[in-house]
């Protein structure tokens, strides 16, 4: 990490995540404002681990540029980029960047669970129980830092993605809100939410909230939140009172292989209005006004194509649909002359179909819709 | 190829295109169409050489739906799926279908050029020269035919990708009109035309024509109608007057990637126009009305990158675009707080872009665009 | 699954496990021997469920010719080739065939847990405990197959993967034994040996192998057994004595995108030996001499490349290495100038290394070798 | 390109080659040695322009080292790992680098024809007849060096393989005599030898040579020899004579994905046989002694898989192989009980086998093995 000058507002630095196979660094920018106010929470946001999932990178750079007409009193690092190899992984016209093209694994699925620290917490407290809560969150948030930079020096090596995921959770670590901002793949605009932390679906410009478990995964958000959240609970039985320290939230914006500059700024806005309610700017920014509807993730339902065949996607991201409405209609040109050739299919249940896959043709079993059931508002 | 029942009208059968490594059979369906009129053209209509341009199929199925309501002249045949390999290729989320995988060749460049046959139309003529003709042509066709099943018959064996495109292209050598079904990959329809039959463009329900030479390239269309050509071009020289008998197509019917069944229908549509005009069925089926653009391929220009970057499609397909509207804007964030962080590309002459790439991040040099420029009415 | 003639021996089917984009059925060819004897074990082996590991294909070819010669008393049913999704996706001159090349998950890791099932294992035995053994192994064998079926069915669908892992499951719970043959990608033969059954270790043609947990990672030896495990464990606890009724093994055997007929009759050979054992086969077959290494999988260390390079590696597989002896070495041509240009990396501990990568330029991160340590003799 | 201090012998720069989609530069090392008479022939040597073509690097690396014991007195310049796009895409476990993994186009196809400078050869002469041939030379040089930074700065814009090529080329201009180093899929090594240049074949360490037509078939040697070839022999018409003033060869050195760096010292040594014949070090190099074979393009002869399956290579690479004796086994289980399970191929003539193709499954069509025929000794 070599610092340079940026705007008058962000410090431009370089992160370093790897190393290709002919010996070039794998490398993202970094942009550091600096807050005026210690007390203030401090913010990390990324954009860009899945590959072909652009706009987050669209919506950094509109938050930044508005950024440098607010005050800001938390300190904001901002990586956009944040994975060149599955970025720059092209396979045809398309980005092939959801997992790494070695292994299969997903990118957003190699963070690292703490699973030491987090068994170890009773113990790490009662050694710890003269300290305040606030060095008793400093504390704990330089045990999780150090366990990633330990995980990276692992004497046997660690893997290309998990190198990539401890390296940008290790500054994650570092905030007290972390925002993900990845994107479906044809997909109206959604929030991963943590149970403990849905008051916050109100403030992004975002309509569609899923309600997750607070625990682990293996994704980014989960990363920042769960060992504080164990923390918290811990702490609890112990007639330790506080908040979660941390929150953290993984931002759909829309569709994948997209670049809307405006679009990207109604999303900076929306996070804006998020910093501003935790206090990480002066001004009061508001949230957009916009109904906005929440789902628990078990109640998150993936339709799988029940027989292969070329697909018209009938049902529009975003939009309710009716149990019994056609979701897709599929052409089997193979069974022309038959019942079969052409096909309504449509789902059991009322829903909001959130997103929907990005090829046409498909084999039998491909992930076709994901959508939300049982869909409550979220005052 | 076996042949099974199909509709009323049509009969199904399967053509071998060639054999995975499985052991399983590469096959695609046929749909053919008897005539009542021996003496009306014959036609072979294919769809999804490339993998990803599905769009095609679904005209064939609109088409074989309405043909059913009319009187049938001509014979019609019909390949959709022409390619299950290119098909069923998946890389990520898409379709990776463009080329051979192992090889790297477009799938749209391995028909045959009867090289042989060509050069050697002048002694070919003088043997025949007795024929009418009918017979000529009748005669000339059979020579295609046959030079595609020797090649195929190869001692040393032939690649994937000719063993099909040389099957595709020995049922085309059939037929009087070849219409190969394609799409862009985010695009405006449009339709490759040879300079010698510029007349058709008026037929189909595309707005946009690109005027071919009448040589050979390597794609379906210049396979199926440049030996025509050229025997024509020759008994022209010789005093033996008659029209180029084979006319060839290829449509771009859009994006890919894509199922509409409604637009599907007005491409039917405009290819029902054509058939009627050329008397392959009986009823008149009128051309949709609208303004018809031509460009020659000399004036089709490919803009590529300049440099890397994320990309904002500014401008529309189908749509004028004026000197130095804005193109694309390029998103460099590595570069945030210089000016050239975001870019306005824009190009030096009037032009209808026509296509553009299909993933919102590009290396440098990546096609960005293709754009007619010096565009007439088609009257 | 439509049976027809085979040879004398085995009946010939074709297993379906799914259906591509263009309307293919992807089958796979079942043969099957029936036994003489319904007291004695029968066994499912399947081979090339990774795409790129065709040897088992040629194990299974000879397995099938060496018992035309041998009295079957078992049933005995054979899946090559099981996975035709896979070994058909080529990239480049390979196969990529390891992982689902549109969702990147290891098509080794869909298999299903039968999670419901295994946790209401008290009272279903409570339920059935006026069972003989023979019959609760029957009642608890039809369950498997049960939950496999309804699986399938659920009515949102299921993922390709787990279609193809399921059916194939469904067909290994049928078996007393199973086999999955594998390969590594530069790889020493090695067998996957769970800890309740270490003893048949010692009967198939392979020298290493890896005494795993008795639990479910995804894989399908592990789907084969641990339901199984789980059963006996708990019947132990109620003082019903009698042992796992299961057996399942994973081979590997030796490298990928390698076929070897003589070499593969050798692991026949083994495979015989142990059906031998089991009483399979009527005659006895003695396993080959051999001294046979074993490794727990906690010892059993992948080593993760420190660095991006060209590598040349330098340890064989299946050939002890001390500690401090060449492993790589790594070629850094930007480095020229400097030691970093060339420089050799060894481990800090004795081991056998047992597969190494398939490519010789690696990103930093890539697993380049897997070792077993702790390594001891199986008796 | 930025010059930095190197060895004591060589200066270490940058190339710059691109750009990839996040900004990052695609760059190349480049080595140069300055020779103590200019009189002396300049020479240009770059590896691994097909991804997995790795060895070349380990020659580079070998023959830089030996280097630094020579007299050197024409310039040299080496360039490994040239391109690292190429290098860098993975795809599984292998290296996907043959053709760009965006078009296909193979990256040795993309090299610049020069057609203009070509076509216009006997005008240039007569304007620049008053010319040394020396002077001709340079002048002609520095054409071909323009034409390349022309079409680099093509307004439009090219695409990015033409732009590696083409920058690639350009320092290929700058030199007497070229060496592209490659390697096969599974190969003896191999020359790519110009008809005029024959007698070169018998420096290099290399025992099969195949001699090539003096055209363009978009290759770097191709690109290289070529335009110096037309000039040559126009200028011989005119009465004007002299050797052609270029040397270019393809050197295919084994396998792919393979780093040996004895075996590279050998392939080093060749080259230095082949240096110091042509006067490029002080030193007297001898060629290694082995018989050198040689074969005609037109001979070398591709085979293609007749049907699908299993492939055991048996004809072993290099080794003289009879008409009739097994060139191939082909497996296929789906056959299991007829004939056609298992099966030997052979070819109908005596030939070398040359290179096989990289994995064990193919589909029909699939070049299995490149073989030479009317093979020749060269003396």
């Amino acid at each position: 990490m070599t610092a340079s000058t940026g705007t008058s507002k962000a410090l431009t630095s370089q992160v370093e995540l790897g190393e290709l196979a002919t010996g070039q660094a794998l490398t993202a920018p970094l942009f550091s404002f600096k807050g005026s106010d210690s007390a203030a929470p401090s913010v990390y946001i990324q954009a860009n681990v899945h590959g072909a999932e652009v706009q987050g990178n669209a919506v950094i750079y509109q938050l930044m540029t508005l950024l440098e007409s607010y005050t800001i009193l938390g300190d904001i690092r901002c990586l956009p980029l944040a994975n060149p190899l599955g970025i720059n992984q092209k396979s045809g016209e398309f980005t092939l960047g959801r997992f790494d093209p070695i292994t299969g694994v997903n990118w957003n699925r190699e963070y690292y669970e703490h699973a030491d620290i987090i068994s170890n917490i009773p113990q790490w407290c009662e050694l710890n129980q003269g300290l305040s809560d606030a060095e008793l969150v400093a504390a704990f948030r330089e045990l999780l830092t150090r366990s990633c930079q330990q995980r990276i020096a692992n004497s046997w090596g660690i893997s290309t993605g998990h190198r990539l995921a401890v390296t940008l959770q290790s500054m994650a670590h570092d905030a007290d809100i972390v925002l993900d901002l990845h994107t479906g793949p044809k997909s109206a605009k959604h929030l991963y939410c943590p149970e403990y932390d849905v008051e916050a679906a109100g403030f992004f410009s975002i309509p569609f909230s899923l309600i997750i478990p607070n625990g682990f995964g293996g994704a980014m958000d989960e990363a920042a939140f769960y060992p504080w959240w164990q923390l918290q609970q811990y702490c609890a039985t112990q007639q330790r009172q506080f908040d979660v320290p941390v929150a953290a939230f993984t931002l759909e914006l829309a569709s994948q292989e997209r670049i809307d500059m405006a679009d990207a700024k109604e999303d900076a806005l929306g996070i804006l209005a998020y910093l501003s309610h935790r206090g990480v700017i002066e001004e009061k920014v508001l949230p957009a006004e916009m109904p906005r509807w929440g789902c628990y993730l078990k109640d998150y339902k993936k339709f799988h194509a029940p027989k292969a065949g070329l697909v018209e996607y009938c049902a529009e991201v975003g939009k309710p649909l009716a149990a019994g409405e056609p979701l897709v209609t599929l052409l089997r040109l193979d069974q022309y002359g038959s019942e079969q050739a052409l096909t309504s299919v449509s789902l059991p249940c009322d829903c909001v179909p959130v997103l929907h896959f990005a090829s046409a043709s498909v084999h039998q079993g491909t992930e076709l819709y994901k959508v939300m059931t049982n869909v409550f508002e979220i005052k």
